[in-house]
């Protein structure tokens, strides 16, 4: 039989995302043993209940303690008070990760309390749906997915390596780049796309000319698969816009300008600039279906039910 | 057997949308034949091949000739060239349709010409994908989305419930309202949408400080659900923004003011305010899918690979 990767895997927080790395770790057996913890009862409980880690303990500490890999798996802006909360428990040689979206932030509040000899490598598994929490999870969320290392300068390379490691056994990819750089792709491939639907969202929630049940029922021309982005967790993502503002606030400035020059295209009724846009977007989509980063299906492979076996209304159904 | 709703069925147009009613007509027997026509011969060769339809002509009006419903599947922009062209050619009591979703630039460009005796009836079926042509189409893509027939003010009421019954009969849900009103509910369900995500799309793309590599690499954290609305048809959405101008001008307004308060918040570290708009989002997302205009499943049911069966990386495979 093969070793596992790690002794003892630590979970603190078990949403969608911790609890999708504890089932896949299991999974691939890529620890001996996982602990986890959560800051609710009503989630640690659930955790037990739904049998996703061999114990589960009340506090960080106790999670941390013993621990050969810590992942802390909980939003953004609360990752600093984790950090030095577990730093005393920590054993020489463990390697302490994260999930965050936002990954200066996380350099900035988590590298200061991590003991020497403990290694520091930040993690961004870029995957997600929109639900939260420990049912959520899956253990195939991470598969072909990317998964960005930004381990700061100094870090041991073959703590690096061992967490690529783990995150190729979950089924991920893996990319290491600066914090810095990582925030600046994320920011438009991820940040900036929440932001805009949670944006348009509520705009339509606040039109006094279209009601709410108008915006409903006609969503499938465009809008509910911006009802989708803006259903995700609402404090994982005001922690990443509070952490990631400079590069949102850059991103923000540039889409600002392109959609001022449709705009005016639209007032001046400029097919030809609306045209040449409309077209050279289609281009981009393509390449990422190419790669593997999304479905090939029409629609994202939303299933369509059957045709319904419906008598003819009369007057029409007149047999003939 | 039940007498058909319609005896000849003109499809004036072959795309996603024409060639979807012509498999839906048929497999519901909506129409005793289907006609069909388009404007590049390769399109009509392509519905021969599929069989499509029982007869392709070369002509708009050839199509026209004799039909009880003609419907035109064709760009906003182009609608009242072909209504002048076969206007000459249709038969006291015939439907006239359309599938635009632009409804009063389609009353303004097509009524003058519609002959005395023959019923105009606009409709809007609210349904797609971001394919396009005749072999992107397919039976069952009108089944629970809304048709929404704006019927000018003096129509038929029998006319307007002779083409609702050929609609639910392809499964579509069928609601009726004023031109006006229509574009000012699409304008933000769905053409503020394509919109912005048109812009989002392109702004990415012109990025310095991001590869286009990077921006298809980690699309999977939102980005990838907008190219999917921004692959949609480069002509169909042109002439969709020049002819709804004033609503989208309106909208674009509205959203633009939102994302300014979003924006000042990000800026001034305001936590609150985006997580009470990120929070009321969420039911927005709810109510749709228990209307049935989207799927219940995470991630709009995207598939996930499964776990890859992977060798442990050495040096951590060491066998025990």
């Amino acid at each position: 039989m093969k070793a596992p990767l790690f002794h003892r895997l630590a979970l603190i927080g078990m949403g969608l995302i911790g609890s999708s790395i504890a089932r896949a770790a299991r999974a691939q057996g890529a620890a001996r043993s996982i602990i986890a913890t959560a800051r609710s009862a009503a989630t640690r409980r659930r955790v037990a209940e739904l049998g996703l880690a061999d114990q589960v303990v009340e506090t960080n500490a106790a999670a941390a303690e013993g621990a050969d890999l810590v992942i802390v798996a909980i939003p953004v802006g609360a990752c600093g008070a984790v950090a030095a909360e577990i730093a005393p428990h920590l054993t020489r040689g463990t390697i302490v990760s994260d999930v965050g979206s936002v990954k200066g932030a996380i350099l900035r509040d988590m590298s200061p309390h991590i003991p020497a000899g403990v290694h520091f490598v930040p993690a961004h598994p870029v995957a997600g749906t929109e639900k939260s929490g420990p049912d959520a999870g899956f253990a195939e969320l991470f598969v072909e997915r990317w998964c960005i290392l930004t381990p700061p300068a100094g870090t041991e390379a073959a703590a690096v390596e061992r967490l690529a490691a783990f995150w190729h056994l979950l089924g991920a990819n893996v990319e290491t780049m600066s914090a810095e750089h990582h925030d600046l792709v994320l920011g438009i491939t991820s940040h900036l796309p929440h932001l805009i639907a949670y944006t348009i969202v509520g705009t339509a929630d606040e039109l006094s000319q279209v009601t709410r049940s108008e915006v409903l029922q006609f969503s499938a021309g465009g809008f509910r698969d911006f009802t989708r982005i803006a259903a995700s967790d609402p404090t994982m993502w005001r922690d990443v816009f509070l952490a990631n503002k400079q590069a949102v606030l850059e991103m923000l400035g540039r889409f600002n300008e392109d959609l001022a020059t449709l705009t005016r295209a639209i007032r001046r009724g400029d097919g030809e600039t609306l045209f040449k846009q409309f077209s050279r977007t289609r281009a981009i989509r393509r390449a990422i279906v190419e790669i593997g980063q999304d479905s090939a299906a029409p629609d994202f492979g939303r299933s369509h039910p059957e045709l319904p076996h419906l008598p003819l209304p009369r007057p029409y159904a007149a047999e003939e």
